[in-house]
């Protein structure tokens, strides 16, 4: 096993900035274009994971930590921001995460303490998979960071499909 | 056709930054890791894409302005930076990349010109793929930053494998 508390945090903590900088100010085009039907744009990315801060991760290790395994934890649905309605900008958005974040990464520190090591073999239970580990639980919040970030890098491409004619054959990320 | 040069260039804008503020500070097991075998940590991306700044995007594209579709441009090593064997941080490589990326973007605004679309359907002809267009050369390259920050998305992912246990199942960057 890899997982170090303070490593993992290192990559929670830069993923609000790496998206502010990467996403801000870009043109419409690039924010609204998604992979196809079902699928979400950059924006929707961003709500998704304010969505999992809310109320998957961090809510997630607490509820373990005061219940072990006895009682699963409640569902994350992770399709709950698409019916957010809300008005916010884009801007307005990555600031809540960033926020967000940082409240979370210090409930975090202070949930495990000086001493991480204890307890990351401490266990809960997930609703369809059973027994799981607070080390499994953060190091999933660390791995669904990067998919997102990877998924916008892709959705991103997506747009330039067709314009990178016969070089789509050395582009792996637009390959289906 | 989606390209439009003032939207590709937003992109190729912030790719420095935004590895710069992913990588900068990160414990030597995130920078070190890699997908297995003949694949490369983030550092070495940084370094390809270094070297792609040197002699790939900006270069051709002179290359096809100058000689048109008669005369194929050279190819590209995509292994070259392997042989860098130079001992810069990677701070430094990050300067590197971000001073010579901010240079071909002036270089690229000045060759087009006040008017872009002008241009765009010119042609070159690719050592591999035969004639090509600057809309596709130019679109490649805004492409080809998003597939080596997805991988390097990816890369740090992988470090987690094991780690994030039965959450494997809904971790896409994980599939192989």
């Amino acid at each position: 096993m890899n997982f170090k508390l303070e490593e993992a945090i290192e990559l929670l903590e830069r993923t609000p900035r790496a998206l502010e900088l990467h996403l801000t100010g870009l043109s419409e085009g690039w924010l609204q274009g998604n992979e196809g039907e079902g699928t979400w744009n950059p924006v929707e990315v961003v709500e998704h994971l304010i969505e999992g801060e809310k109320t998957n991760w961090l809510p997630r290790l607490a509820f373990m930590l005061r219940e072990g395994d006895g009682k699963p934890f409640p569902p994350f649905d992770r399709f709950a921001h698409l019916n957010d309605g809300s008005e916010r900008t884009l801007a307005q958005k990555l600031q809540e995460f960033a926020a967000i974040r940082a409240e979370n990464v210090a409930k975090l520190k202070a949930l495990v303490g000086p001493d991480p090591e204890r307890l990351l073999e401490r266990t809960g239970r997930h609703p369809a998979f059973g027994v799981v580990k607070v080390r499994e639980l953060l190091s999933t919040w660390v791995v669904h960071d990067l998919t997102h970030l990877s998924q916008i890098a892709r959705v991103l491409a997506e747009r330039y499909r067709a314009d990178v004619g016969p070089w789509i054959a050395y582009l792996g990320i637009l390959r289906k």
